[in-house]
Order: C-alpha cells, then structure tokens, then sequence
C-alpha cells in the first residue's frame, strides 16, 4: 500500500465505450452524459475520436459534439487521432490534447491501423513537429503493452522504445494498454516496475479492461507500483470484443470507490458517478432516436 | 506476490447462493449444479443448510438433495447449521462437516440469529462436545469479522476472542467474513496479519463480497497476507442484501482465474467452470417447474 496519494483518472467512456455500442447515440444525449461527468467531478475526458467516419460511425459527430460540452475551463477534453487528417480536424476545432495509439507489436500495429509500429513513431513524430508550440498536449498510448494475443509477453525494451519515441515527439503523459484483456496483477507489477525504472520523468497511465473480475486486482497492483493516471469509463462501457474473456474497461465508479478506500484522493463524488452510471446505462440500453 | 502455492476453495453457491434466489430451485436441477461443480475439479462445498424451512424453504429439500449428491468420496459436503435440532438432522444423515456462523459484534449476532455472540459461542461449544468422535467436522465463520455496518471496524482482539471459542470447540478452519460488503484491500491485509500473526494454527478463511468490483483485489490481498481458503460462488451467486452497494459473493471462477496468473494451484477447471457458470445462470433465470 505505497502509492501515490493523488492519482488522474482520464474518462474514455465518450470515446471507447460510445464506439462499441453498435448503434449511434444522439449527439445531445452524448453531450449530456459528459456534461454529468464533469459534474460529478471528472476532470480529464476523452470525448471522441477523429477517424474517419466510415470506420467508426459512431463518432463521426465528433466536431458537433465539442461544440456542446460546457466548461471547456476546469476540464480538459482530449481526443484520439489516427491520421494526419484527423489531427488536423482536431486542432481546427481547438481541441487541447490530442492521443495516438501505438501498438508495441507490429502484428498489433497491422492489426489496428494497417501499418508497422515504426511507421506509426513516424506519424507520432511528425505529430510532435506540427503541433509545435500551438499549445495543444500529446498524449501516448502503448498497445498491447501488456502482452500481445499472439506474440505473448512483450519484452520491456519494446515497451521502453515506443515510450521514447513519444517523448521525443514532446509526450509526457504515455500509457500501457491491456488491449486485449490479458494483465494480470504479476505482469502488471513487473512492467510498470521496470518501466518507471527506466523512464522516471514520464508521467505513466493504464488501461485495463475487467475480464474476469481481475479489472480491480490489476488496477490495485499498478497504483502500488506508481501508476498515477488511470483510464477508465463510467459503467465499464467498452473495452476489446477480441479479449479472450469478455469484459468490458475498468469502470470508473469502481476505481474511484477502490481509491477511496485507500485514502487516495481522485477529486470525484462516487454518489454522482453513480448516478451518472445509471444514467448512462439508461442511454446505451434505449436510446432516443 | 508472496501468498501460499497451494489454495482451497469453497463453494458455497449451493448454499448461499440459491438461498438468496427468490423462488425454489427444484432439488434435482440443486444437484445437477454441485455434479457440475464436482466435475470441474470442486473439492469443498456448502451444499446447504439445516434450519427450519419457514426461515428458509427455498433450502428446505437439504435431506432429499444430499441423496442426489454424487461423489462423496473425493469431495467434502459442508453444511450450515443455525441450531442444535439441525445439528442433530445433519448428523442422522451423515453429513461429514458442519459450520457455524457467529458474529464478531452482538449487533450482528442479535440481527443475524436472535442471540449475543457469548450465547451463539455457548452454542458452538456444545456442538463441539456433542461431535467428540464422531468424526464431523467443525468450520467457524465469524459475520462482521472486517467491519460493521453500524459500529463501523471491529476490533483485532474481538475477533480473536470468537477465534478462541471457535478453536476450543475443535475448529481449525475459521473463515473472516465481509458480512456487509464493506471489506477493502487495506483492511483486508491490517486484519489478516494480525490474526496470522495472533493464531498462526488456525487455518483461516476469507468469505468476500464483489461490492463495486473489489472482489478480486481484496481476494488478492487476501492471497498475499496468507489466507488460503476463500469461500466463493459459481457466477458469484448469493451475497448480502443489505451491503451498501449491490454485489454477490466473489465469483468462484473469477478467483480461480486470477490464482491462475499468480501461478497458484486451485485443482479446478476452468473452462468447465465457466460452463457451470453458464449453466447456474440458465437454471437461475428460468427454473423448471
């Protein structure tokens, strides 16, 4: 029980859990779920993705949606790109952060964006050179960091390789994802243990998906290994359909009454989140057309 | 990562489970559920309970279902008992382990069975006296033992003191359990290493709660302050109506996974565990007539 005592949970439930409900949530009832978010004291949202809009329908109301989510002040609103075109859609609009996926397998890689890992740094890095001093934050995310379906563990060195290359590119915040549901709460001391060991001075993050009910266990054994950013969606929404056993992501009301009870302070109200919760579970299950 | 290779479950969704079941759950399908359990690899179950059938009539077939049971060979059928009457059915029909369930707090006790903790130990004692011989088994379970829900933490030598009691009576397994589903990693392992430490002869158990996802990280730290015998439930049935925030029992298949990844010996199956799950959930959703 030696963690940190303040920790950042990034809310990916617009984004990562909106994108694997089959059908499209009306932009005002997705406008509304963060809106309550915010309320109940999330501070860090990814509120959508610049794909385009043929891969992921779900979210091609993207622009439409930053136009209604309030308090662009207190919060900030980070939104994943694939290309350089959804890059520059994103700073169009004026989004603050924006955040590539990188796996750390190539066959991972093929598999997410159809090209290598190395040509993913390439865009990253270029990434780095536009955003330049136009103030906008870029924000990693390692896939597969904790094992790969096919290639199994993944060596450190990989993970600590992709880890520069972000920095490189002006990342400070990168994250380890579980893409495929397979971390367990041994696996996830050892890599962050050594991560963190390597690179000091990134600001580490973890997504984890709950199979099997490990989703707490593992979240536990990261915080007491120095993770200090989390990502996590409200009623668990999301997470890998491809994971061996399904399981949805870590969900955020579980984390925060998880830090609570180790007197770790994450700055949201767990009775909101729980009404927010419900309200979301009412969305996904009957939306309003 | 430093608990015990080797661990015991308990299943006590026969049990705890289908007593938390609305309806009756007709005795052969009960028994068509604990063959299943046996052939995943089960070893030790709480296959029901002796008290009267107006307290509870959805265990009222206990008699007529150990007749059904199979296997009795290899596999351990416990059984809970709340009075010496049903002491004595237990004992006429051979039943080979019976366990009591007394609170730390009198509150508990009062609201669990009408009596003190003293008068319910009073009760332990005699049982102990009545098996001599016999050859039955006494398991102890102290309610509340991580926490009331109105006199809030309980003390370490409270729990001791009904230890004792327990020990004297000639039970060498004492479960801990989260009554109220209010246990958490850091009071998990505080009561733990304390009771390893004060009675390291006992072989102590942990009965958990899944209340907002913490199942599996208070199993784990559980695991990691030396308990080896965890009481859980096929789909993670049963679990306390009155906890804070809705949840059942930890789910048997959750545990045996997560040991999986600490490289932790349970002897079950999981992939026919999963298949009970299915089929627990199927009988459990629509009961035949």
């Amino acid at each position: 029980m030696k963690g940190k005592k303040n920790i950042t949970i990034v809310e990916v439930g617009p984004r990562d859990g909106l994108q694997n409900i089959a059908h499209f949530i009306p932009t005002s009832k997705k406008a509304e779920i963060i809106n309550k978010m915010v309320d109940a004291g999330e501070k860090q949202i990814e509120f959508s993705s610049f794909v385009h809009p043929e891969w992921i329908p779900q979210l091609a109301d993207v622009e439409q949606l930053y136009d209604l989510i309030k308090d662009r002040k207190n919060v900030t609103y980070r939104a994943l790109v694939a290309n350089e075109k959804g890059l520059e859609r994103a700073i169009a609009i004026g989004v603050k952060s924006v955040v590539w996926v990188v796996a750390a397998t190539d066959r991972g890689n093929l598999d997410n964006v159809n090209m290598t890992t190395e040509q993913s740094l390439e865009l990253v890095r270029r990434t780095g050179k536009r955003l330049g001093d136009t103030g906008v934050k870029l924000c990693g995310i390692i896939a597969c960091a904790l094992g790969d379906p096919l290639e199994g563990d993944v060596p450190v060195k990989t993970v600590i390789e992709v880890s520069e290359a972000f920095q490189e590119a002006g990342a400070t915040d990168i994250s380890l994802a579980d893409t495929i549901g397979i971390a367990n709460p041994q696996k996830v001391r050892q890599m962050v243990t050594q991560l963190v060991e390597a690179l000091p001075h990134v600001n580490w993050g973890i997504h984890l998906h709950n199979i099997l009910g490990l989703g707490m266990a593992n979240a536990l054994a990261a915080w007491e290994s120095g993770i200090a950013t989390f990502e996590s969606s409200v009623a668990g929404l999301g997470g890998c359909p491809y994971a061996p056993h399904q399981g949805g992501n870590i969900a955020t009301e579980e984390l925060v009454y998880l830090m609570a009870t180790l007197g770790v302070d994450t700055g949201i109200d767990l009775g909101k989140l729980l009404e927010t919760r419900d309200f979301v579970r009412s969305v996904v299950q009957s939306p309003l057309p």
